[in-house]
Order: C-alpha cells, then structure tokens, then sequence
C-alpha cells in the first residue's frame, strides 16, 4: 500500500494467509570479510539467508525491509550494486533504515505469507517419519564460503500439508537436524547425506549455508525428485542425531558455542 | 501463533487492519558510546524509535523482532539487562537473529496494526492546514541525549481521520517538517515551537529524539491538550519551511548529510 518515503511500509495481508517473518544479520568480520566478496554477492547472500528461512515456512515471500550500515570505505558504486543484488532476487523492497559506520552491518526482514494453519513448523516431527534433504550438501564450505544456494522456496510451498515438519540448512545438517529433532522429542538416526561433488563428508555435515531444505514425512507422500531419504525419526533422547548408529555432535555453525569469524 | 524458536515468526492478521512496518538500527559508535548509556536504557531506546514511527502512523504495535550484534565487551549480565530494557516497553518479542561481534550493532522491526486505509502518512498534508507538536522539543538534546521520550502511541491513534499528515520528531522539528511539506507539495510558516524548560530555541528546532508528533490538521479538529499549534500549512516550493518569515534549513539529523557521531 505504501513503500519508501514514510515512517512505515505499509502491508494490507491478504486474508486467509499467516504471516511468517524472518529476520537475519549479516556482518562484517563476523560472516564476511571486506575484499572478499563482491558487493552483488553479499546483496544476495543478505536476503538468501532470509529467503531460505521463508521457503523452511512453506511461504511465499512478500516483501522485504534491508537495514544497512553502509560502511566508511564503501563508495557510491559499491553500495549501488549492493542494492542490485538484493533487488535481483524479485523481492519488493518496502523499506529500512541505513546509517553509516566503520564496518557494513546489514539487517533483512522478510515477510511472506502461508495459507492459514499450513505454516510448516520444526517442532512437528513423529517418531517413524523419514527423513529428506532436498538436495546434495557442502557445495559452500568446499568452496570457502564463496558459492551461494538458492533458497528452494517451490519446493517449500510444495511440502505444506505433506511434510511432517521442516528447516532449512543454514548452520549445517549436525546442528540443524539437532533443532527440527529437539523441539519434536525425538531422535533422528542418519545414514550419510548425498554430498556436493569436491566436498567432503564433514563439510556436507557441519559445513552450513546450503540453503536446502531438511524435512521429515511420510514417505509414499514424498515425490523422488523432491530429495533424498538420509533416515528416520525415532523415539530416543530428544535432540539426539545418530550417523551409522553413532552419536553426530551438532558442529554446524552457532556464533554463541563457538565465536568465530567465517568468510 | 508461533514465536522465537522456529526459522520464521507467524502472526495472523487481524481482518480489517492494515499492517505497518518500520526498522530502526541502533549502533555503537554511532548512535551511542560505549559506557555512555546504561544497557536498560539502550533497550528502552532499541525499541522507543520504533515505536514513534508506530505512532506516526496511528497504529497500534503488535510485535518486534530484534536482531542483535552482541559485542564482545558485552558479559551476560549487560544482555540481560539490555534485554529487559527491550521487553519494559510491554511489545511481545517474537523473534529476531543474534551474533557477536566487535561492537554492538541492533535492528529493530516493530508490526503494528491500524484500520484499513487509517493510515497517518507523510505526504497528505493540504494547504490551510494547521501544523501541531504534541509537545515542547529540545528535552534530549538539552541533556545529552540521556533523556528518552515517551512514544505518544495514544495520541497517534487518536489522530487518525483528524490529522491530514503525520510526522514523529525523531531527527529535529527543522528536518522533520521538511520531511513532510516536500512530499505534500507545500510550504510550511511556522513561529518558534514550545521549548523544553533547560533547552535552546536551537536545540528544539534541530535537536532531535523528541518523540512528540508533528501533524497538520484542521484546527477545529484537534482538542487544546493534543498539541500546541506552531503555524500554517501554505503554497510555495515544496519543502520550504518559514520561521518567522524567514528560511529555517533542514539542520536536523541525517546520517548521509552530516556523517558524524552523537552520543
């Protein structure tokens, strides 16, 4: 209804639909490194990460709000094609706020919307469901950090009312399948997931950032071509994730386990 | 319906309302020093800029979510208090992103709901309209910014389909009316504003962080306790504000105007 230019966007919700939100900080020194992305390439990855968490939802996206600190060394032309790789995604751009700093901080909401009640949830896993990734893993971490997934937002719409419960793999299959698991109380036992050609088994379990989608279901309701089965939910401790049968730590990426910066 | 914990909040629309929208950042070094300000009172702040815009629009505020660079001089009990500052202005949290990082860096996005085409906008204001603060000016800026104003949500709402145009002093009244006669297509004349007892005529007219409303209106429309009526809404070049008959600048804050720190 109302964009840029006021002190807020406004947004008439279509009825019948939930509204999902998301909102996801990218930083530098703490996920990027100047010098080492080009500036289209972290306007994507800013609302990549947003957009994955909203096909996880099984929603449509809607629009977006992008709050940056534009950085001191950033000139004219670098923010302008930052902009562009945010825009290039086809995500309106309702709003935000910017300020300058010494260093770029970026903040993107998204919103989309679901239709009523269909929202796809982490927490609704059931002992039995098997287990799905969408795609292979590691293809990111093998490639330091450098390529960028894209967020399987049909393949999200697709699952509503099929997929028992979902999340997508920002952080990692170790940790993330440990948060879809936790929240259901269940166990989830895993075989190795299908890994990205020229990564290795580690990097497509604690790697991160692949923007695929984890999800749990009944199986005869889950087309082939939607993803590959890795295992099954189980009762047993909750949160606990087995590979072959052996207790998988959740390593995935978690700034407050382990502060560290990454590329 | 579905709060921190999953990738995505879920917030069912009530039927009828339009939703707004706004996001403010809140950095260390730029918007605050460090040991300049409590962690409650950072809280307070995160959120009190958020809701102002809230206000401007008439609405009422249903939920924020926050994203939140910890820094890393931050011990867990600072979180904890800056957290409470957050949650003491009584808007449900229901999500956000957190990281750690260098220096404190926080994006608010505050949701809230008004009824359809409601609105306060900006750019409606109409010639002959009477210009109102809601309050004298010149209060944060008279104390170092150490005081913080009370965001007038009762009186946003109050205004609705009685204010023509609406505006929150966030950045100063001289930029803020600027901010709404430009898109209005009109002039503003206006005489000296109520001073903030302590506070320079300067400090009211460029100071900023007031957090009263600055709205047009026909005078008969507004109660004597909304506001206190500072001038006339003309025809001229968009933008032009008049004090006193003379060309008032727009010397309020503005990060790409004046790059520069304020406490």
């Amino acid at each position: 209804v109302l964009g840029i230019g006021d002190d807020c966007a406004v947004f008439r919700a279509p009825p019948g639909q939930d509204l999902v939100f998301t909102t996801d900080l990218l930083l530098e020194d703490v996920h990027f490194l100047r010098g080492d992305a080009s500036p289209e390439f972290l306007g994507r990855k800013t609302l990549t990460r947003g957009l994955s968490d909203i096909a996880a939802m099984g929603a449509r996206p809607r629009f977006c709000l992008l709050s940056l600190a534009v950085p001191e060394w950033a000139a004219d032309r670098w923010i302008e094609q930052y902009f562009q790789g945010v825009l290039e995604l086809g995500v309106p751009l309702a709003g935000g706020d910017l300020a300058r700093a010494a260093k770029m901080a970026a903040d993107i909401v998204v919103c989309g919307s679901v239709p009523r009640g269909q929202a796809l949830r982490r927490d609704t896993a059931r002992a039995g469901d098997a287990i799905f990734v969408s795609g292979p893993l590691g293809a990111a971490a093998s490639q330091g950090y450098r390529h960028l997934g894209t967020p399987r937002l049909k393949l999200g719409q697709a699952l509503r009312r099929r997929a028992t419960a979902c999340i997508d793999l920002s952080d990692g299959l170790s940790l993330d399948l440990h948060r879809l698991a936790e929240p259901s109380g269940l166990a989830a036992e895993i075989g190795p997931p299908p890994v990205f050609p020229g990564a290795t088994l580690e990097q497509a379990l604690d790697g991160g950032e692949d923007y695929e989608l984890l999800f749990t279901a009944d199986p005869r309701r889950i087309p082939k071509r939607w993803g590959t089965r890795i295992g099954t939910m189980r009762k047993g401790k909750a949160g606990t994730v087995l590979l072959d049968g052996r207790p998988l730590p959740p390593r995935g990426y978690d700034h407050f386990a382990r502060p560290r910066s990454r590329p």
